[in-house]
């Protein structure tokens, strides 16, 4: 079924009006009087609508039923990953939408050789949101991820550590595996935590686990820094019983 | 350590030569002598050598030592996709073999959209193995994973079933989990199969249920066509005790 996001103050009535971007991708579907949509409010909440007008720039929607989205993952998976190359960043966030990510945040680490100023950091923001918005309808998500950034290593550490499991993959630990990371207990918030193109600093490892975070590895192959956060992502998943 | 790519028939000596592409790869890394690094046969076998003369277009080796790969995934995965975009076909390959796979076997089925012809299906496969390999280089791993392809929708159907483990990613299934399927036993060959951009037709979800293969859900969430066969290999891959 088709889906559509609006901002959740829009979802509080028993009709509803698709205007701007939401007309115009109605349009492009040819929707017609009659035919159900959902409409989404990106936190979980969605409306099964049934089209009662269309008109140019205007679809107008009967609210039958209202719901908590059925497509969210039972546990919240944050998406921790070092400031990496735009295109790398980008397909994380598309993906890690897809695969049922709660929130990905992106932050600075020692090797990181690409890291946005402070200037065009706003813009990249909107750009990775979009993303993640359009991530969410393909895959027929309720909820939008937030993608936000934190300002400092230190900073990442400290809100990561907050997850009920936090995890740290380094490509040089060898004892612990996500495996027995994830076997200590129930659990239903995740944080992964991975690298940028040229790894993790030892030192950084180090703040890690003082920080409470468990190192721990990936297996004996080396992960580029897009693919090992998506790998992880889809073994928590699986963990969990999404699949 | 930096790792080389032979023929098979070049590792059968106590000292080797790096010609070609490897001896232009070592000039860039200013390999020097004394210096360790793995030179593999792309199927498994691997010599630790040290660097004995470094010469235009030509590295000495002395071999140390000959080891089978550390590196390889106990479990032997085949990735079975649907023809798709050349740069879904691609991402996938890469990303395949960076997280173990053992080979990639690209299939057409009703919904393809993208199927090279038999002209540029050489060129094209020749492409795909230099990606694998290069992926294999970089991810340490000491097999490059045969790409290949199948003429038919029922000869990947009949392949993949030859498998352990066989499994059919069908969007629409929504009783059994990927993990029920692998509960069943245990498994030293897997079978992965996933559709193209617009998914499996269903009478092509009957086929291969005849075919033996066990038609399955990655969950709730609708998975792009490259992202699908990368979620289910990393759970396959933690599911079996790689990490």
């Amino acid at each position: 079924m088709t889906r559509f996001f609006v901002q959740p103050e829009d979802l509080q009535q028993d009709f509803l009006v698709l205007t701007g971007e939401n007309a115009q991708h109605a349009k492009v579907l040819r929707l017609k009087n009659g035919e159900e949509v959902l409409v989404c409010d990106g936190q979980g909440k969605e409306c099964l609508c049934t089209v009662s007008d269309v008109s140019a720039g205007q679809i107008s929607l009967v609210v039958k039923h209202t719901q908590t989205s059925q497509t969210e993952a039972a546990v919240r998976v944050s998406v921790y990953m070092a400031f990496a190359k735009g295109e790398k960043l980008e397909h994380v966030i598309q993906k890690a939408t897809e695969l049922g990510a709660w929130e990905i945040i992106a932050f600075p680490s020692g090797r990181c050789v690409s890291r946005p100023d402070e200037k065009s950091l706003k813009k990249k923001l909107e750009r990775w949101q979009k993303i993640a918005a359009s991530a969410a309808e393909q895959s027929g998500r309720g909820v939008i991820p937030q993608v936000l950034t934190v300002p400092s290593y230190k900073a990442a550490l400290e809100r990561a550590a907050q997850a009920d499991v936090k995890l740290f993959f380094y490509e040089n630990e060898r004892a612990t595996t996500l495996r027995m990371a994830l076997e200590k207990g129930s659990y239903q918030t995740v944080s992964l935590m991975t690298g940028p193109e040229g790894g993790f600093e030892p030192a950084e490892v180090d703040l890690a686990s003082e920080a409470g975070l468990q190192v721990c590895t990936l297996g004996k192959r080396i992960l580029r820094c897009e693919t090992a956060p998506l790998c992880a992502l889809s073994a928590v998943m699986y963990d969990s019983g999404e699949f």
